[in-house]
């Protein structure tokens, strides 16, 4: 192998960038020329592709975003298409892909994959944390972070205010960053998608709370079964009847997906980066470089994408515990 | 003058704890003793009033929120409301009082003393800076460094993903708040309710600018005469007719108003808190005590509501000129 | 078991006020009463031991520093001491303890518990994330992030000025801190008490580096064995012999200790609070709630305080390869 | 006049990127050709001088440092450095230059119109706001916040441990920085070159006040006349004679002059930017364009370097009564 080219993809997510500079310079380390595909799956099909250098990855380490831009492609998910991508690599002498990015960016390189065989290890890209096969993704623990920053803040309006609030935080599939936001920023409640949630107990337990405390924070995953933040607080509203509270909504949206990622988005993003490279050479195919109990573990695109990343049970309860 | 009150009320900014602890530490400093009304005119009609110390305000400086709680309070409006008020405060003795909040604040203030002549000094602390009579106001650096790191985030995603982004920041009738954090961060437009928007400019100058560049960040203030910031995209979307173009909404929302005071918040607050009571000692009545051209001025409450602060002519030029 | 209690000691760290608003709300969620004891072992001593409520510990878990205060204690250390501590708890009848704390606190903990048998289950709090028996230790991250920042800031003026900086981090005996934050700071360089520094070689380095690279970030833990970050600076200058180059020191020294805690440090000490107190109900004694692959682990404390945590070998080697 | 040059000189400061941003939109706005000239007057004499376009500043204005580089020239202290320099100026046709800095950029700018005439309009560039001629310096409202946040880490630690700290922040000739971040960071004393530090009267307060509180906060300019704070430190810790109190001393350092600017210094160096231009085209030379009072001002070099910006008085008096 003397060629491979990396490119992200999907939702950007903070760490990206990390995780393009450590591929670029373990591949140099390693004797291997490096090229950036710009714009996802977009630019492989337009031929965006550049030779990067060292230099290309200097002072990226710490910001948000992806110098490699992102996209997200229709065409790649016809044949012509793909096509059209292939002919582009074999151009440029490419014989090896780090595809950054989460589930779509690994659907798609798992069937480039099994058409074309150029060997591709992708990186978990995403702030939502729902990838299997890797303990966190890159992104996920400044997505946290800054969810939390935003809970912190709120709470000192909604404790001067004696408010409830409903804060709704990024995850459409999946409660990760709801859970941890939640047990981080004190909450009462949180909503996820992967819990049934029981609004009569919830209201049944506001009005118990609300003797003893005089403010509350509920923080809901935008893909909650009962809606998002505004409509569970109408339907929370409506059912607790009592006019003399005031009920308030944040929804945080895209502040979530940028800032200068975090020490542990940083570490994560370069340890993946470097085993990606280390196992193409490696002769690693279609599979997925993550990080698990400390260590570097590839996993077939397949069981990244079809299998299930389950909430860790014991934060579950704690969120219980510790709003009493 | 033997005893005063400090009480918030409105809405809260960060610095409004840095300005109760500046108030109380100077009665005390000048050898008053000094009382705290919980939950704005609410609690000066419910008699919630304690003494407070100087270890009373140890530790809060850098707080946001307000420790004397804040409300808004229907029953001050009527006479038999501020008769109660009156006479918990005579009951305990308070011959002074520091109101800090904005213009309904200063309204009620203002009314208060007509009736019952205890003098009154006020502070400025709304995030809004529409105050006249000072500078700046209590809580708009923060408010307007809070939603520039928002902006900040804001712009990897949207440079990442060549998208438009409509930002909308606090700001009902004044657009301080929108003007500042839209050239901090380097926004394309800003829309204000002090100045007429003009829509089909703005679609003209977007076309112009997209051809050179990728992303573009709109800050709106949500007072906006065009309405809130999903309304304005909507409207610009249908005139745009680009459907390559991605169009996002963030609402930032209550985030504005938390967090940790800055620098020149906690320095404003402080400076105010002291005048206040040095004003009350010195004798003045039914004024507000700001800051201008860094010295201290006292501001009639009747100026400080009537008349209406001006935007930095220079400040909206500069939009005009950075966005090229 | 109807009476616990918990204490903080030794270096505070960011996620102690988590950690023990979590064993309080767990302990009372349990049916136990549960006491503060104030200043560590200090306090135990003096009888400086308080009930406490679910409302004592309401907004602490986005604080800094502990509410419970924290100290060295020499008394502690004699059996005399250790005998006025025993007769204190036994007399507000306590009989659980947890502590929160590192090396030293175990340490004091394993003796008294061997003495008097009361159960005692640690928690692991220091910045140094150097106690076998977890993955990471309550404080660590916050810190990785305070120093990350201010490589961070120091970058942009090490690039503005084409300077060579020398930054020293916390840490006696371990280099946690300084290979986390020199990967995601981007260093050239970490020099910590593990590993043999040879400044040789450093300087030859640094001589190649410079042709390509104008600044240079320099991460040294205080413990290395070559000195502390002015001694080195000064030895690898002398060696240099290049007086063209401007050679820089920051010692960011107590910043490290402070600050609110990042979302990883209040989940993980929510965790381990909790996992404390289910342990003494569970009749564990002796031993330390730590997390490991993200689960609860117990390790008697004389693994946590006998064994040595090794540093993770993939990430030294990732400082080589992305520095060039 | 068709072109102008822009340069940074000093030490750095968070801001300069705003407003060389500013400098080169601004020209590009009315019409002028517009170089960078790298590494101040390094650069000027070296040649080192590039055509700037209006995506040469994208995406710099939240970024600490200088793009444009920054150095201190012994060269151009001689008359044939300063010969050189202007001769790579006409060889480039430039009739106009902005130069940001602080008081030895200013001195040089000076001195070198004075010779060959070319028009200077300066910005005050500096974190130590001790330039007559502008209320606040571009980089004070960054150094000022940054080193608050260090103080409200320490304060964390101060408070869990019953410490006395010393912070010493930069200023060596001034104490701005030193005055704004002891009000804001509730510090009980501030030491700075502008006034006698009188060391019995700290020691006689700091014995009072430990009655009371059990933590306290000192402030040192670097440049008081009693030493740095490690001296400053030894010599009250010698006369305070209580061994039971633990004394720590730390310097923040370099971190004060990088980071991502506030709004406060994105705005200043956004409007200095477009004033010095303006300036520039309207035949202004030899001056600074500060904002005083919310307004434009172009001050004589002459009096940016040979006038005294004083410290507010009110603020000094601040502290003393906010320390009770």
């Amino acid at each position: 192998m003397k060629k491979i080219a990396v490119f992200t993809s999907g939702g950007d997510s903070p760490g990206m960038n990390a995780c393009v500079r450590s591929v670029v310079r373990t591949a140099i380390y390693k004797g291997l020329d490096v090229y950036g595909i710009y714009h996802g799956y977009e630019g492989m099909i337009d031929g965006n592709i550049k030779r990067l250098q060292s230099g290309s990855v200097s002072n990226i380490v710490q910001r948000g975003g992806t110098i490699l831009k992102s996209a997200r492609s229709q065409e790649f998910r016809t044949p012509e298409g793909r096509k059209k991508a292939y002919e582009n690599l074999v151009k440029h002498g490419i014989e090896g892909i780090v595809a950054i990015g989460g589930d779509g960016t690994f659907t798609g390189a798992k069937i480039f994959f099994e058409e074309y065989g150029i060997p591709t290890v992708g990186c978990p890209g995403t702030i939502d944390n729902d990838i299997y096969g890797t303990d966190y993704t890159i992104g996920f623990d400044t997505a946290v972070n800054t969810a939390l920053e935003a809970i912190d803040k709120i709470r000192d309006t909604a404790a001067a205010h004696d408010r409830i609030f409903f804060i709704e935080v990024m995850g459409r599939d999946a409660g990760f960053i709801a859970v941890e936001s939640a047990i981080g920023g004190g909450a009462e409640f949180v909503m996820v998608p992967e819990t049934k949630t029981d609004l009569d107990a919830v209201v049944k337990s506001l009005k118990n709370l609300r003797k003893t405390k005089t403010s509350s924070i509920i923080v809901v995953a935008e893909g909650d079964e009962e809606g998002n933040a505004e409509e569970i607080m109408a339907k929370v509203k409506s059912k607790i009847k009592d006019n003399t509270k005031e009920f308030k909504v944040t929804t945080l949206g895209h502040i979530q997906r940028g800032g200068s990622p975090t020490a542990r988005d940083r570490v994560l993003a370069s340890r993946c980066g470097m085993a990606a490279v280390e196992g193409l050479i490696a002769g690693k195919v279609n599979c997925m470089a993550g990080i698990m109990n400390q260590e570097v573990v590839y996993t077939p695109f397949s069981d990244c994408i079809g299998k299930t990343k389950q909430l860790i049970p014991d934060q579950l309860k704690l969120i219980d515990i510790l709003s009493i």
